[in-house]
This record gives structure tokens, C-alpha cells and sequence, in this order.
């Protein structure tokens, strides 16, 4: 048995998220289908995070363990060939005995990209969020001082998450704007599910004028799903790396 | 009768390219057909550049003279309203009497990208070229020293090029690596038909050390296409920007 170390980039639109589903077509559904059609295994393919429905990945980092002594690069070579033409590549591949993709990363980083125009997205669209009405970056970054560090994160938090604790700490939320581009940069050891596309929709309302920093604060102390302004959408948000 | 310039954002992929075309969608077709059902006028549209088929523009910039009287901004919401769900924006719009978008044109700004990598291409698929095999993108640099300033460019030009001169002076060809992506920074005041992509599939000679520097300038002394390495695919192809 050996543990072979992927490295996966996927474009989210035509998926149901990372996690297999019955009902609809997923990332791990897919690399799975296609290891077993190479090596006629049925196998478990563990992630760094499991992004949702249209969220995409430029380095989402999984395991997986096998008994077919296929060299990684041969692995590789064979999963990029079976998994055309969905847009999932495998970026690299490797050996790594007792190397743990959920559990041994100590950092997970996300970007969120916002396209601040009125004009319709051409080819970027699904891959952006359109923002029609001018934000305001420099007080959104600002603002986002107040979610770096440890907080209880109730707030930005789904109903759905399945995390033990609400309690996170949030290492980077930096708001960087280059034109009409506003790409969000978060890291943390881990997140709770939503957690970005939330603390984005209420940095969003930051961006507006919607709301003050004093409101996001309120929020945020609220510990409360209620409290939020809104769940941006998953078009903009891209997993960028997870580091070991 | 006035004059109205737009800037336009698209996506090469559905088109076969700016120009209308009797047998197929082009983005000058989509726009003017646009037009017409909203004035009820049939216009011709005026462009900095004919992009081929499935070349992109991040800011094309076009003309267009109506009766309509329509304020700018109201022209632009309706065209983008009309053109949805087909992949072109209309960025900004205003009135600018005497302005010709192709003849008053004095820069002309392209970027090509490649990304070098064996993994097919997932959200990038048709807006970049993919290079499998390892380029030293220091050496296109240099050798792309070789083409900037005034030269014949026969070599690197279309048999169907409407050209009155080959004579054509590159001000600028910046070849910059970042991580597995390369881009070629391309700006003249005119370029030859297929010039850049021409360009672009010689320096990718020179990257894989298929040519040297010296193969380079023999091509261009050649003045003759059938001395060109390799017309690059339109895919990595982008219109930046013009200058006025």
C-alpha cells in the first residue's frame, strides 16, 4: 500500500463542490472514478479543504492510498488523460508515506476575487463576483483588521458546518485592489465552512457604505448566523494552497 | 448624426473573430446587430484591431456614428443588456466627435500568455497557450531584442495580410515568467496580420532551444514566411488596450 500526494487544480462551474455526491457530478467523484478505471481499485481521495458547489481550486492538495506501485508520475500522466475533458488537472503527484492532507496542514490560504464594474463578466464569468455598485477597498481592508487573530466565528459560520468549535484564528484578510479587481487574501490554519464567502458578503456591505466597521464588530461579537449581512457568492472564491 | 466610442471587453472562444462573417458569429456582428435592434439604425462599427478567431480583448476600443440621440451611458446599459448571454461587454461609452478608432489609433497593446506545464488547462482552457515542454524564458527575452525597433517583418506575416508596407516598428516585446505562467508583452502602433502570434511561436523555438538567437535573425533578415518557426494558436492571444 502507498500513499501517493496529489496536487489538483479544478475550474468549479460544472461541479456539485469537491465532496462525491448521488446527485450530481463532484471533484472527488471524479479523480476517484478515474483511479479506478486505471487501476481497478476503489480508493479514498482525502483533502485540505472541501470546497463547495462552483468553488474552484488552483492547488488543492489531496491523498490517496493504492496497492498498484504505479510510479506518481505514471499515476499522474494517467488521471490527466482519463479525466479529459473535465477541468481537473493533476498538477503533480508524489510518494508520501504518513503525509496526512486534512489533517497535517497548518495552513489553508483563499482568495476571493470581487470584479468591481457594471459591465457583465465575459470570460470570466462564474470564475468572479461581479459587483455593480463602487467599493470602497481601502475601508473594507480596514475593516477586515477586526477579523484577523482568535475569535469565535459563530457568525460566519453555515448551519451546516460540521466544526467541532466555532473558535478560529484568522492569520490573514487583506483587501487589495488593482483597478476594478478586488481579490481578498485569507489564511488560516482552518475555516469553518462558509466562513470566507461570509466575512467577504459582510466586507462587501463594508465596501458599500452599507455598513460601518462598528457594524461588522457588532457582528461579529453577536455569535450569531443571524447577525450576518450576506454569503457572497462561491463564483469568486478560489483555494489557492494549502501548506504542510 | 453623432459619434459614439465604446470600449469592449470579449471572449475570443464562440467567435470567429472581430470582423463580421457570413458564415459564422463574429463580435462586430453581435454589436451591430445589437444596435440595430435598438435604434433601429444599421450601423458599421469601427475598431483599433481585427482580432482572428478566438483572440480575446480585455479594452478594444471601436466607433460607431447613429442618429439616435441616445445618451452614452444609455446606449452602453442597452447593448449590454441585448448582447447577454454572449461573452462581450461594452466597458465604458461616450461621445467623441471626430475620433476614428483605427486611424487615429498611435499604440496598439497586446499581451500573449503561455503557461508552461504538462497539465491540460481546466479554467484557462482556450485563454492561454499550454507549452509542455520546459522554456527558459531568459533567452526569449533576449532574443526578442532582436525584433524590437523598425524592421521588415515579412517573415512574421499572414499571406493574408492587407498591409500596404512589412515595414513595422515594435516598440516594446517583454517576455516575463512568473511561476509556470509566461507573458509577452507586445506594443506597436500597427501590427502585421498573425504578427504577434508569429512572433510568439519563434520565441517559443528559442525557449525550448529548438533556435537560437542567431536562427532568429535569420528568419527576420529572410523577409519570407515560409522562414517562420510556427504561428502560435490564437488561444493565449489578448488585445490590452489602444492609445490614442
Amino acid at each position: 500500500m502507498s500513499r501517493y500526494r496529489l496536487t489538483i487544480e479544478y475550474d468549479g462551474r460544472p461541479f456539485m463542490g469537491w465532496q462525491r455526491q448521488n446527485h450530481g457530478p463532484s471533484v472527488q467523484g471524479a479523480i476517484e472514478d478515474a483511479i479506478e478505471q486505471i487501476i481497478g481499485e476503489r480508493c479514498t481521495l482525502h483533502a485540505a479543504g472541501r470546497t463547495d458547489a462552483g468553488v474552484h481550486a488552483l492547488a488543492m492538495v489531496a491523498h490517496v492510498d493504492t496497492n498498484s506501485g504505479l510510479p506518481p508520475f505514471r499515476l499522474m500522466e494517467a488521471l490527466n488523460a482519463r479525466l479529459r475533458p473535465q477541468p481537473i488537472g493533476i498538477l503533480d503527484a508524489s510518494i508520501a508515506p504518513g503525509f496526512h492532507a486534512r489533517f497535517d496542514c497548518i495552513r489553508r490560504r483563499y482568495r476571493y476575487h470581487i470584479v468591481n464594474r457594471r459591465t457583465d463578466l465575459t470570460w470570466q464569468h462564474g470564475l468572479a463576483w461581479r459587483v455593480t455598485v463602487p467599493l470602497d477597498a481601502e475601508a473594507m481592508h480596514d475593516a477586515a483588521r477586526l477579523l484577523t487573530g482568535c475569535h469565535d466565528f459563530s457568525t460566519f459560520r453555515s448551519t451546516k458546518c460540521q466544526s467541532l468549535s466555532p473558535i478560529k484564528t484568522l492569520d490573514r484578510l487583506d483587501v487589495i485592489r488593482t483597478g476594478s479587481d478586488i481579490h481578498i487574501h485569507a489564511e488560516a490554519r482552518s475555516f469553518l465552512h462558509h466562513q470566507v464567502r461570509s466575512m467577504v458578503g459582510c466586507l462587501k456591505f463594508i465596501g458599500t457604505g452599507q455598513w460601518t466597521a462598528a457594524d461588522l464588530e457588532t457582528a461579529l461579537l453577536a455569535r450569531n448566523r443571524a447577525a450576518l449581512a450576506l454569503n457572497a457568492p462561491p463564483d469568486g472564491l478560489w483555494f489557492v494552497g494549502a501548506d504542510y
